[in-house]
């Protein structure tokens, strides 16, 4: 049974578990600092199909038949699968998917999406509701281009600030299982409009909105970032993590050699020109399943906060004049499951 | 605590129940046989705002409000708001919402999302994760026209089988209570894809959805339509309407005198030009919250089936030739709570 801890974070009391994760990427991804752990590689980002639009749809299937196949499950063992993505309509995990037949509910909350999924695929298990629930997201720099600036042939050019959309696919299953990694807590986030309107530079709009859920989550949970091996934020890149780190010690939390960003993570700013790192749904859904699970797994870590952000905008919002709202959802990913001593939460 | 009926049923052991609820509209829908039932009209469909989208947000921010107070909550006072719409990136969602500053999660469900989100809700209380939870959906026909079809100026032509996207947004709010309605049990749906093709034919892609989640509930519930005062569809219109009954029908289940289709109770399809019928995600959204709820209130009804389904395509992949997938979720909405006699549900 969930229990509200302070006023906006949920702790797991029967902890769910992490039963199976799986990250796919490209080329690009693969020869990044940590494109050794992917799943999968598929080094034309076509994924043999014949549109960007399709390939990033069987990204995401290969990601679930991965997770499923380490978890040696069959899809209809699985009682719900949410996901998302940045297309329109979210036309990638809607096709992508459809053929696997699990009950499907389909999410928006751009980068956001993996905790969002995440978040939800635990609640089910924690309510009783589900004995296994997946989340899945992805991102394609190609079908991100198009849709959200320009046409690739076109050649635009990017500002400092911009950041680099990962090919990338993450997938996870939720479970009730005695092995770690457990979902200790969660903390859902609320939109965050800080007046930023520069489309180019989405770390700082999505910032205040990781700094508020975060913020939130070590008031009601009385812990501070001593208490946990790592803070992990979604992409927030290089601009948007020198804003978290000053905007929460403004709130007395110091993040100093706590914080890493998934953004960060996944490209060499100085070999990839990538400037200010990656982004999209796919980067922190591969980071964490490529590096923060395993790593989880082999208790290389054992406390950790996942935040992935999401910017909220659309070029239509953009175009009309509007600001970009932000927002995280946090997870508090721990080795040690509730009710025993030494977790990183107080309660 | 939720139990399983079957294979994809859950059933709500504690009957979450609905304690608020909101319709607004605009001109057309005041002008149609239910208008005036709506607890908001806006008569110019600009809603105060600038332009279509952020009017579309507004009326959902409207509805939520006018929810609030009918159920003397404060935003703080609800745990999770869960909302989405038609539009690319749920805008109206993100901007008409953010000043409540609810924890929020985004879906993505076309047509379906206010089943979508009234489960999520649901589930949340259910599950003891939630004391109250929201769900909000809209759409507004001139932020649809020009996204899915062509601008407005350009007076493209409609073929009979087309369907009108009501400008409506519904909010509900599901908390403890012993008042009705109670939502008893759940049916989360797959993505069907039967091979349809025609944008302008959208009730004949949903339909196969529509029936799919329709006989798994029954199958798992060992009920059949005269359990049941109505069988409520979301928006099928004309064409899908008859095409779910045939399809039922093959699989044993007649919905004659049971079935009814929101999109067709929106509208007068004899005066109002609107060839098969309402659709849009605020079409049974709307209908749900100044009809079914409240009837179920008065108890003029007591056992009812409501399916909002979703055509899951967008324009890209239409463009690229891809199919139309649908989804349809059903809920099932009762005076009678669980455990006491005289339910529709069998178990």
């Amino acid at each position: 049974m969930a229990t509200k801890v302070g006023n906006y974070t949920i702790s797991m009391d029967t902890g769910p578990s992490i039963i199976s994760y799986a990250a796919v990427g490209s080329k690009k991804e693969a020869q990044g600092p940590i494109g050794h752990r992917f799943d999968a590689i598929n080094e034309d980002s076509f994924f043999g199909q014949k549109t960007w639009e399709l390939a990033e749809g069987q990204m995401q299937k290969v990601a679930a038949d991965k997770a499923l196949e380490k978890a040696c499950l069959a899809p209809g063992e699985v009682s719900f699968l949410f996901a998302g993505d940045l297309l329109n309509q979210i036309s990638a995990s809607h096709y992508g998917l459809r053929e696997l037949g699990i009950p499907f509910m389909g999410l928006y909350g751009a980068c956001s999406t993996m905790s969002q999924g995440l978040i939800l695929a635990a609640m089910m298990v924690e309510g009783g509701i589900a004995n296994n629930a997946m989340a899945v997201t992805s991102s394609h720099f190609c079908t991100a281009e198009r849709q959200y600036r320009f046409p690739l042939e076109y050649g635009g050019q990017r500002p400092p600030t911009a950041q680099w959309t990962a090919t990338a696919s993450g997938a996870v299953i939720v479970g009730q299982s005695d092995m770690p990694p457990f979902v200790r807590s969660v903390c859902v986030g609320s939109i965050t409009d800080k007046n930023i309107k520069d489309v180019n530079n989405m770390g700082a709009a999505m910032a205040p909105a990781a700094a508020l859920t975060l913020t939130r989550f070590f008031k009601d949970t009385q812990t501070n970032p001593d208490n946990y091996d790592a803070v992990f934020t979604g992409d927030l890149g290089a601009v948007g993590s020198s804003l978290l780190c000053s905007l929460v010690e403004s709130e007395g939390y110091r993040l100093d050699g706590k914080h890493v960003d998934c953004g960060l993570m996944l490209f060499d700013r100085d070999k990839q020109n990538v400037d200010a790192g990656g982004s999209g749904c796919g980067c922190a859904a591969a980071v964490l399943c490529c590096c923060i699970l395993p790593d989880l797994c082999e208790g290389k870590i054992n406390d950790v906060l996942f935040m992935a952000t999401g910017a909220l905008m659309s070029p239509t919002s953009i175009q009309q004049g509007q600001n970009i709202p932000g927002i995280a959802h946090l997870v508090h990913l721990s080795t040690k499951p509730s009710g025993r001593p030494g977790g990183g939460s107080a309660n």
